[in-house]
């Protein structure tokens, strides 16, 4: 197999998590905000916003092995593995470039919902709903207990996409798009699940930055927890995911 | 491959686009119109009806590569493309057949959905409802914006469509019907998402002609947005499409 | 191809069918029985429940080409197809062993829906939950009216099913059930889409002869709508898919 | 093939039954507690949560056949197959180390949710939804009619699971998970749908166990229901299905 050149690895993840985030934090804003057509839509509703938006995200991203998530790639760094993805070999560089692309696509994805979504935007009177489209935030603060909750989620995230190593399906992004479904719907009740630093860091600048009327703080005394929660979830899943047996397929 | 008869891609694009529109104004129907058994069922039950509108109409339409969408007819022509699908070549004629039978397809497809709603359409006494089940409307209602939200969501529909080249999966049409499940879920919250301008221009056609007795105005001021913004969208899907690099499959 | 022996036909449309009904009526009993964990979960909930009952349904019945539907089998005739399935010749013995096997897998699925909710039906005091537990009914009664629903409905599912032919996917069952998802959510509002004659007839003769304790009356005046509408329907969705062009797969 | 190791088969039935729990409770933990982002989010969401604990579970457990459920590994020993899993020949010592590694991972996924949602958990004040978290209960108590309901929701899990044998698709863990969700939809209305003993028990001793502040009783009195009845049901599933044709694929 050819290398990958690494500004294709960049483009390719900044594309993927961009979509990503314009279906994801586009769900929470058709959920959260009052005057959409979505509003009160449910929590499924945005468990399954964030999963198809993986689900696009991962074919817009095939090129570069569609990490669009940090947590993903420390997982490749983790596990030891020699490429990042099929034509591009491990290295300081390609890491770098992941994690750059990834938060560029996302702060772009945030953007554009933030356009999709202007109107609303400027018609929202309550802070938390407006920085609730952007980042995640807990239901009950704890950092210590919240930081538990992203580990969890996210190594059941990492773990199994190594895990999907063992199993020959027809499923390709749609295998994702579901587990992100599942670990939202089941682990996204105390922190509202970034699994994912560039998902929540990302978009947490651009509601810092954008000029929207009735925005509050950007909470960033919260803003480590789903950076480093993430980060050590999806190192410990790869790390969990060379311990099981798998078949070779 | 043989060329594809433009007869046949007629009544190909007409029977897909009929079939999403049975199901797609179907579920609006029945969400909406006060006295069915689905009344209050949700915004994501849109959703899944309209993705599914989308999922049979492919199967439909399979011969004619399954646009059932002008949006995705002038992806093809902004791309660039030598096809608009296999057996199809590139020509003005058959552009023009697409976007008419996806026009007829719709009109018929809106007249069904009021054949199968008969009795509710009969006891409604809400024009907003009556009207909602044929073409979409802002929350809020700003040319604009409007018009930016549908540019949005068009971009990333016919954006992951061209990615799909990029991964190999056993999906077929369950890829694109997810894609339109989370798109509305996602980006429908403003303008309740046409991405498709025959999908709310003919039904707009059919609700001006019907004989239905509470029905008002059929909001012809709006009617330019959801088919400007959904090929303008789709243009820009297609074009940024070829930007991203994507592995050969 | 062996022809496959009449006598495994009717065993493998028989499973199929009471597999369905267990999974379509049951959920009907979850979401309308005043006394179950699922109560009040919502329309698209139904529509799930339905759509997995067809899922499941189909693998049991894969030796009969899972009709598991007096609609299909009469969209079978009506084509004009000289195999119902793979190894089953047209006969009017054929066809006779799939409607009987229908029905009496109906007739069981149902029954076995009543014990698993005995102590559910023993509670309820509300006689229309617990005939639309076994059989549909309409939203507005009209029966011309609710025939067209019927109509509609079902020739959309055989149309479709008679599409499935022109493209190739990994999908298996998934596909006949995502449509029957959204067939329900689209189509359903106006009479609960029965869209299948045993469907319907067989759970309302369950309904007739079990002793429960506050069931009404069974409503026979309606019952020949969702037998009559389907097959009509059945069959026109058949012949109409044969005017369509399709690929050769 | 070669035979797999019974100490390999331990940690994949582990691994594979701990990730089920964490997503299977955590869903609950999710609807059911008070303060949790999700609390409310509906029955069908719960079926989700489930279905894809299944899904990702048989990812992390296919060198084992992902069996991840007593009621299944029970449901091969009454089918009198040869292997468990291919690799793994049918013996005393290969179905107790199926059995303890089921209740080992069962355990140790409700443990994980407990830490996932500890301080919802420290909050919440109502018992019977600390309870409810871990193990199932019935709507209506009726140890009998609970039994029933039990043993068939088990016979049709285990009953299309030896179905899938006789249709080829490309869904892989996908369509045991969906089947899932299916059964919790239909069939979950009277008893919370445990059929698996591990997923009950399991998560009944955890909650005896662990200190949380408002818990109750841990209701042993039902304990023997989600245990008998599904190992009923799994075995008559299996052997039922021997008695349907299916088609060699």
């Amino acid at each position: 197999m050819e290398t990958v050149p690494l500004g294709e690895v960049f483009v390719s993840e900044l594309a993927g998590t961009a979509i990503l985030l314009i279906l994801g934090c586009g769900v929470v804003a058709n959920v959260a905000l009052a005057r959409t057509k979505g509003n009160g839509g449910g929590f499924l509703m945005v468990n399954w916003g964030w999963g198809i938006g993986v689900f696009a995200g991962v074919y817009a991203s095939a090129m570069s092995g569609a990490h669009i998530n940090p947590a993903v790639t420390i997982g490749f760094v983790a596990s030891g593995a020699e490429e990042l993805a099929p034509g591009v070999p491990m290295s300081f560089a390609a890491v770098m470039t992941y994690f750059a692309a990834q938060m560029v696509g996302a702060i772009l994805g945030a953007f554009i919902v933030w356009l999709a979504y202007k109107k609303q935007f400027d018609d929202e009177t309550d802070p938390a709903n407006i920085l609730g489209v952007f980042s995640t935030g807990p239901a009950i603060r704890s950092y210590g207990w919240n930081l538990v909750t992203e580990i969890v989620g996210t190594f059941v995230l990492v773990f199994i996409i190594f895990a999907f190593a063992g199993t020959v399906t027809g499923l390709g992004p749609l295998a994702v798009a579901l587990l992100v479904v599942g670990i939202g719907a089941s682990l996204g009740g105390p922190t509202g699940y970034a699994i994912n630093p560039a998902r929540d860091l990302g978009p947490r600048i651009v509601h810092a930055l954008l000029p929207i009327k009735n925005k509050g703080a950007s909470d960033w005394a919260y803003s480590w927890v789903p950076v480093v929660g993430p980060l050590i979830g999806g190192a410990l899943g790869a790390i969990v995911a060379g311990w099981i047996p798998l078949p070779e397929v």
